[in-house]
């Protein structure tokens, strides 16, 4: 960086679970400042169309059959354009904080001089607990909730405190769990939890093409690891499973419809 | 109900922390729609601001010395309003299913015919991880994330699973702790956690009068239970908090200084 080049500045956005109305007010001002956008496969295409037309877009997703740009090349890649000078969103699915590598990216920024700034996002989990009205905590039947991910690197085993994690007071939410559930599963069920401990799965949580089902831990166990699916999956298994109810018929609506956000948008 | 009039609905909003800014913008849609809005004590000023001049609001919360509307009041309030035809917001503190006891209204809600529309919301802990840079979950640090609350009810004992809440793996985030921290403290240390782990304390996060306190279980468990505090507090416990950054000074802005968004809001 030249001494009379001034310094940019990134931006981590979280982009939440794939409905654009679940960006927060600040996520939203963030992307309408970009210079450059750097987003990840997970971002729903609805998110993607609010980028303004004037900003740069570069795609550093894993797409299937494709190899992901390498952490390190984002993260050289963030600092070139904060050093020359632009406004960089980087944007993630869900929150940048959780299961993201956010803080990662973070770290290495700071560490180069580049300032940054997060806004939080809803993340898949409280998306589809809203939109299916399962919550995550309630009174005797979950008295904590915690967020697990069942993705690990490479061919390593699943190293996880499964004792902990057999917990029926709590709700369990599984991210990227898709290729281990019945690995998972037969674990929580060898840690006690029962047969019948209910499980929502959600492919596609709060987006357009959603699909939604109920099962419970026995069922888990027999399903088939290579069952493809269509996009992101997520496993809420607990006791909460049981409030699961009809919604949002009556919330059809968006803010991002409306004429007024329009002209925020698009001027 | 008389059968000649129309059912109104119930908007369950998640205000988030406190940053407005953090609203969903579907949580902000909502807002704007309301004819009434029924709020807790722990949602902002900056928030209440928000609400149209049009709306009613009613404030249900528990203020100190004072007793709370009790829950099955608020209730029968939410019914009786939405019964009149309106449309009335439901604006709590953080996510509703998060510790909200917002899905116990829903479920009154859903029983008596009333439909009722879920936004999630911000929760303190994502709130204030995106404020400081720590982390949720951080490779290496944390791989799972946890929310409990400290609080009981009555003089009942704090009744948690104190072997898997002590997991050095796991960042643990305590919500409305205070009363009770030199004992959740002392639990987590005579189940296995250093006396050394760190702590981060935050009072009346991402608000303007936030402050900040990192310190570790040994020092929790010497606090005094009654040391005052001027807001809602959160403990956010684990390794992640050793990458606390210096944030945010560089984003001051919000979008709802803009003229843009303040067209919108104000007509």
């Amino acid at each position: 960086m030249s001494n009379d080049a001034r310094m940019g500045q990134v931006y981590l956005v979280g982009a939440g679970p794939g409905d654009p109305e679940l960006l927060t007010l600040k996520a939203y001002r963030m992307l309408e400042a970009a210079d450059v956008v750097v987003h990840d496969r997970l971002v729903s295409t609805e998110i993607l169309d609010l980028i303004p037309a004037s900003a740069r877009r570069i795609d550093v997703g894993k797409k299937p059959k494709h190899h992901p740009v390498p952490q390190a090349q984002i993260n050289a890649l963030l600092i070139e354009l904060a050093e020359s000078g632009q406004t960089i969103v980087r944007l993630k699915g869900g929150d940048p904080f959780i299961f993201g590598r956010g803080s990662e990216e973070a770290a290495v920024l700071r560490s180069a001089g580049v300032p940054v700034a997060v806004a939080p996002g809803i993340t898949a989990a409280q998306g589809i607990s809203a939109a299916t009205g399962v919550p995550l905590t309630h009174r005797g039947l979950a008295k904590s909730v915690r967020f697990v991910t069942g993705h690990c690197r490479g061919n390593l085993p699943l190293d996880l405190d499964w004792q902990g994690l057999a917990n029926a007071d709590t709700t369990l939410v599984v991210y990227m769990g898709h290729a281990n559930i019945r690995h998972i599963a037969g674990e929580l069920l060898a840690h006690g939890l029962p047969s019948d401990h209910p499980v929502l799965v959600v492919v596609n949580g709060t987006r357009a093409n959603e699909t939604r089902l109920v099962t419970h831990l026995g069922a888990l166990q027999k399903t088939s690891a290579d069952m493809p699916v269509p996009g992101p999956v997520l496993f809420i298994i607990g006791g909460v499973v049981e409030l699961l109810a009809d919604t949002d018929s009556q919330d059809a609506e968006s803010i991002l419809h409306t004429p007024e956000l329009q002209q925020v948008l698009h001027g």
